[in-house]
């Protein structure tokens, strides 16, 4: 045996988003490309802003010497710092260039995380639905992911999440706006989340460490805010990125921001900027860093991604699909009409229409649709959509 | 304690290359930039060949959509076609995109490999003095790195590598040329690590792999070229960057090429997409990945980087100093004139001079100089030079 028995494992059960989306690649070459209907992946279809290609091209014409070259492995002093004031002006914890590390994207801020803070064995917490990608990053660093499932309406079960705290327990995980729900959770979640790992700390005599993925954090609608966690807990550390709010999924450009109150900080930092280095990152990618530094709030259109929230809401509810209307990102995730989801989606795939179980998630009997998608993705869903629970509701 | 107790230790002992750095900081701070003279850090000092700023002008005013957005984990088609039939025309091994996974960099493309690779426990060999980040690695994946000291003049020992060569190998890591050395390896050493390989891989019951660390391929001297690991052995695999030969360091873009004849080819190459994307890179930077794709053989002007070669060989020479003459990379490795080499850094250092102690790269008793620095920080070094050794001989 060549490969890892553990990747070996892995690439033959596949991932559940990765295997619809290859799955309609397949249907697209049979049917053509405008009679398929995928709603299986989280890649934004909004154009960056305007003003990203004016900065990129800034940055190009500047002639800087040291534009591609090696730099401290936490990143440009310049791209740092501009991150820290944002954090500052926007969540009110007053933040230093010092406590920010420009990462690879969300993916690889989460990975130098758990880098950095897990000894082997130590557990993770998730409240389920969670993003599928965290069992594996905290698995690369020999912790241990354990999910909590969250309320039906997809709160977080506080009573539950502090029961399941015990000695092993360094890290808990939460993703506000969530992936798959659109949950943001309330300030007062938060602060009864914070007050329950103090305790907890207490109890065991070490640090629980809370970390928020937050690549939502701009994509919410009607007014909605996301409250910070970073202003909730000391011992707190966002990981985030530019993927979603400047649609740049492809360029790897996120960051790190630890609380500046956090315990044992000298350390933690240098931990972090040592696991940037030895995970291979190295630094985020140079030139993305001196554009993202000079972003300022720019951001997609949001209310061009609540336009198509509203119009598949509608549909989907005249169709008697069952769903709380998702306060931020891009997904709904619906109850399933059929108890077996997976029964569900393969009613959908007869439809052309591509959706992720939410066995991928931690939960079963519910499915994810992506709808960062053209608005003429939904419309021509919709019918489908309507036929695929009549059947379901005549099986 | 809130760090993970390894990367405590690691923080506490720092890297030696990194400590050097910062106490280049510090004296410039003191003595005036122009008064120190750091060879500490391989980051290059020449630009990007003037074709690269054409090139990304090109892509950033060609306004695809897909610019920015996500792609398949392994990189996007065109730059793996690309890299491919590069490969393909210089080392004669001919290979197809499904055969290369874009990287972030080599540092990233190595994390992959042994990520993919590795089951717990399994040994990584390498030739000392090797590239310190590698120890890192292989225990990043679970892995433990074993090194054989290479011979005298740094060629590997091809018989105490195959007496090393054990039931839990799995991979041999090659580095040609070589950091710190310069050394390239021979067409004929390569052979013979093949028939050892292969020999142990057949009592073993399992195959070796055979991964060559190479971004220094571009850089050789005297007309000297690097023979192909990829040509020598089927279970082999290149990892390398465009960090060094394009000037590119700070944009982290590289690539994994695998023998179209390795093993278990396609869970191989299933497991290094899968590594890429759940060690949190997802894709290596798109914007990054359109330039190198166009960039064809361009590389750096190698013979600045010959003239610094030779003016810094022919000082030290004159001062006394024992080294054989690099044929690539941009390292000296001389022979300390003292046998605790940190006692001789500490002479270098009160003149100003950071160097590298050897045993940084497993080989005490040796130094190694990054000469990839402006040819003035050369000139202004060789007095330094001169007057440490005298200070050493007469200790």
């Amino acid at each position: 045996m060549a490969v890892a028995r553990k990747m070996r494992e892995y690439v033959e059960n596949g991932s559940m988003i990765r295997k619809m989306f290859e799955e309609g690649a397949r249907l697209k070459k049979i049917h053509g490309e405008d009679k398929v209907f995928d709603f299986s992946l989280g890649n934004p279809n909004l154009p960056p802003p305007a003003a990203l290609k004016e900065r990129l091209r800034a940055v190009v014409e500047a002639d800087d010497p040291a534009l591609h070259a090696y730099m401290p492995n936490a990143g440009l002093a310049e791209a740092r710092a501009a991150i820290a004031s944002r954090i500052s002006a926007d969540q009110g914890v007053a933040l230093g260039g010092d406590q920010v590390v420009v990462s690879c994207g969300a993916a690889g801020a989460l990975n130098i995380i758990l880098k950095a803070l897990l000894d082997p064995g130590d557990e993770v917490l998730v409240s389920s639905p969670y993003f599928v990608e965290y069992g594996f990053i905290a698995d690369n660093h020999g912790g241990v992911l354990k999910a909590v499932p969250s309320l039906p309406d997809f709160s977080l079960d506080l009573g539950a999440l502090e029961a399941a705290m015990g000695a092993k327990t360094k890290v808990v995980l939460v993703n506000t706006p969530n992936n798959p729900t659109g949950r943001i959770y309330s300030a007062e979640s938060l602060a009864a989340l914070a007050r329950a790992m103090e305790r907890k700390g207490r109890e065991n005599g070490r640090a629980l460490y809370l970390v928020s993925d937050e690549p939502y954090r701009k994509i919410v609608y009607g007014g909605a805010s996301v409250p910070s966690v970073l202003a909730s807990y000391a011992n707190s550390i966002v990981a985030t990125s530019y993927s979603k709010d400047l649609s740049l999924p492809g360029e790897r450009i996120g960051y790190v921001a630890v609380n500046p109150a956090a315990e044992d900080l000298p350390n933690l930092m240098g931990a972090l900027a040592l696991a940037n280095r030895i995970l291979g990152y190295v630094n985020a990618p140079s030139l993305m860093q001196r554009v993202i530094a000079g972003m300022g709030e720019a951001c997609v259109d949001v209310s061009l991604y609540e336009r198509k929230r509203d119009a598949l809401a509608a549909g989907l509810r005249a169709a008697g699909y069952d769903f709380d209307l998702p306060a931020g990102a891009f997904y709904l995730f619906p109850r399933s009409p059929l108890a077996d989801e997976a029964r569900f989606i393969a009613l959908l795939k007869e439809e052309n229409i591509l959706a992720v179980p939410g066995s991928g998630f931690g939960t079963p009997g519910y499915f994810r649709i992506a709808y960062c998608v053209d608005d003429k993705v939904i419309a021509g869903a919709l019918p489908g959509f309507e036929r695929a629970m009549r059947k379901a509701l005549e099986t």
